[in-house]
């Protein structure tokens, strides 16, 4: 995930994905364009231009590149544009109210890995809880960490959305569709949050995490014995995205389009969202970052227990992921250069 | 030294010391307990968590460690506690209203090297000027430097602590029972500070070294020719410990116990150790290690002038404490992995 | 350029030049002196200390130096000082209200290097816009760049100084004794600035170069078709050193004595000049700077474009000046090794 939707309005739009500085920035077609934030020439941050009807121009000596990355306007001198002198483009989509962009080779982007957010509602209800975005500084998997083993909940966030009586709950883990999806079941407990508060009931926390960086949860809790139906409003949304290895771009909001008389509702679970992360979540990820400084997670050795279950498969997904992504580069390189010369 | 004793209060207490994050805290029967101040399940710092009658507990996912280290309580899942899940721990012993802390094995721990500090007053004053502290951006052995080499009280400190007259006299060393002794007679000078400022006396500062962060300093000034006789509360206390190669932790004070008709004797000098350290010898020590930006010390090859004598002697022991603490280390190392598996 | 003579007064001035802590103040008989900002006894800046009637007193332990940089006084001990404690000094010249200074070994200094900056006013006119300084985060390169390619005036100025009218011109680049010129000659343009701006006219802009960082811009407008006389007093100095590899001084002023009557056209050039690069020229360079982030220009690949060739030329020859004096260092200490013993 590169960006909310709303993010990227008519201006240019920077940001910093995987140590890369990325321009986002709209055509008035309605193509989103997404390109590396430097201009070959001398390197000057184009967001720092102007957006044109065609593309962007740099702010330094004025070069335009129009949406293929292509310099295709050299304003000074006789106008002379060396051979190959273009942008970094990658490959952007937009769907489900988020941009989703690529940020390897275009010909290896495939959009049908693109993790399935249709949960998120549509734009325009009156109360809606999508778009949030917090800064976080600490690695991208400590981050997947705290949201995939939610029995923090009741010690982060004791008195405001878990309690003790929630605690002794098992994980339980599947792998549907190569997801990963963690459970946790907790039948004749005090309600931890929402309109079961302090009462006794049986609550469900069910976090679904797709690769790379989303996961979604279902909640709800009903009176005991009840049948546990899923409210279709209760679920809530995070993604991660890595800025560098030690920051991360946490984007999160909540379902659904509530009417006016609902309006209270959606109002709890957009403000127990930001103050859990800000004031709960948050400092503890990143006093964990400062603890491990950027070392390895399994130099460090951790204790596992039963409830990391969920976190160590997601995680052993993303390593799984990242050599094989490697070997195919490797391959693909390997390739290359025995057909063709070397390029810029 | 980790602390002073008044600092560790009721609650959990964090400084990072040698680089090392640590926990000191107190339990009800009295015992003072420090550990690594980070979980071995995922890394959170166990002083942003809760102390509780037997112990402390993880902040994070719950997990309780008792006063020996031992992970005695999973609150989450079935309860399970992996094998070895348990705080690295620290030796610590609380003496002359100061915490000794080892930072090596505790079997290497042996509590007849801590520094004798006996001359530290009983608490309870009118004037207690015990349990100074000051954060100092420099090696820790820079302030060592300092305090070892008073020759530069009649420069950075001229006109508060020294002045002209007390420039000449030469440094005299002794090594009484390892430690290191450097005492300043200067007799038929001016009164540099104390009663006796501005008129014609003799007058002395020795500072007694002990290994490895501890300096007393004995004053005094006496009309000239007078016997030199030392008062029992004109002792100043000086202790360093590295929190990082590139910053100290600075504990003072001085003695005595005045009663109230000495208030004013007492204020004096708690108000010029303050105002020397913070606005006179801190800056300077603080600009030294910038010039130096974590140079080796002989590497930079430093004019060596009579009045260094004391200060190189302790650089001297340290590095020799250093070596014989890592050679019997490599030994420990050699024996342990000649006769068991490797463990965590 | 260490510094403008205007900044050098009375006292003790300190500045880090090619990464070195540099000390360099005035005696009473007028002669400036240039040495490293640090005490070769215990590495205290100098520059925290006090000038006196013959060389400078270190403000730690009192050691003076005289103007060559040897130990002439230790006022402490015994008055002992030992063999080679003296400073590294470093040749400094004053011309044309400058201070030159030479950071390499002084035997290989050459004051015929010294660059021409005789167009420099002589101090006292009523609008004096010679001493002004700037701090830039960014290599110096960058900023060299900027002044030798001056097609980003109609970008990054556009409005202030450039405007559409004048992209297309294309520098013509000379060597006229070993500087580089640059020359852009913009006939039937509209004025940029000055007091033609707005107007039909011829007008440009032409910088010279001379090694190592200083570059004097000719500039002027005249009506279309008459004959493009020089103003004597439209010139704008620019010098750079570096301080650190990321961090620049930017020295930069104008000619030249105006009389009172012509006051609006001094005040209207330095107004120019510091807002041009404060907030337009700095953000930008500074920009690069960081996207460049410590990199090789080279291995970054830059496209280069027709308006480029002052600047690469520049770059080049400052290239081969690096490896000529690398190589005579290099020859040097063979020579030195073969002959001499080491020493400090």
């Amino acid at each position: 995930m590169a960006a909310w939707s709303s993010e990227v309005g008519d201006g240019l739009f920077a940001r910093r994905l995987l140590g890369v500085p990325v321009l986002i920035y709209r055509l008035p077609d309605g193509e989103v364009v997404a390109c590396r934030d430097m201009c070959p020439h001398r390197f000057a941050p184009l967001s720092m231009g102007r957006k044109t009807e065609t593309g962007v121009q740099c702010p330094y000596h004025g070069l335009h590149f129009d949406r293929t990355g292509r310099c295709d306007h050299n304003p000074t001198g006789k106008g002379h544009i060396p051979a190959g002198t273009h942008l970094r483009m990658f490959r952007i989509v937009e769907r489900h109210r988020i941009l989703w962009i690529w940020m390897g080779d275009a010909g290896r982007a495939d959009e049908s890995l693109i993790p399935d957010l249709s949960l998120v509602p549509e734009e325009g209800g009156a109360h809606d809880n999508i778009g949030n975005y917090l800064h976080v500084k600490a690695n991208c998997l400590l981050e997947i960490d705290n949201l995939m083993d939610l029995s923090h909940v009741n010690f982060i966030h004791e008195g405001t959305l878990g309690n003790e009586s929630m605690r002794s709950a098992e994980v339980k883990v599947t792998e549907p569709d190569g997801k990963v999806r963690a459970e946790l079941w907790m039948p004749g407990t005090t309600g931890g949050f929402g309109p079961m508060t302090g009462q006794p009931c049986d609550q469900w926390m069910n976090m679904v995490w797709m690769a790379p960086g989303s996961m979604i949860l279902e909640f709800g809790a009903v009176p005991p014995g009840a049948e546990p139906v899923q409210d279709p409003y209760c679920y809530a949304f995070h993604i991660v995205t890595p800025e560098t290895d030690r920051t991360t771009h946490f984007f999160f909001g909540s379902s659904g389009t509530f009417d006016e008389t609902e309006a209270a509702k959606a109002q709890f679970i957009r403000e127990a969202q930001i103050r859990a992360f800000l004031t709960e979540d948050n400092p503890m990820i990143e006093a964990v970052d400062e603890r491990m400084d950027g070392a390895d997670f399994w130099s460090m050795r951790p204790a596992i227990l039963t409830n990391d279950k969920a976190a160590i498969r997601v995680r052993r997904k993303l390593e799984k992921m990242c050599r094989e992504e490697e070997a195919a580069r490797r391959a693909e390189a390997g390739r290359v250069s025995a057909s063709e010369p070397a390029t810029q």
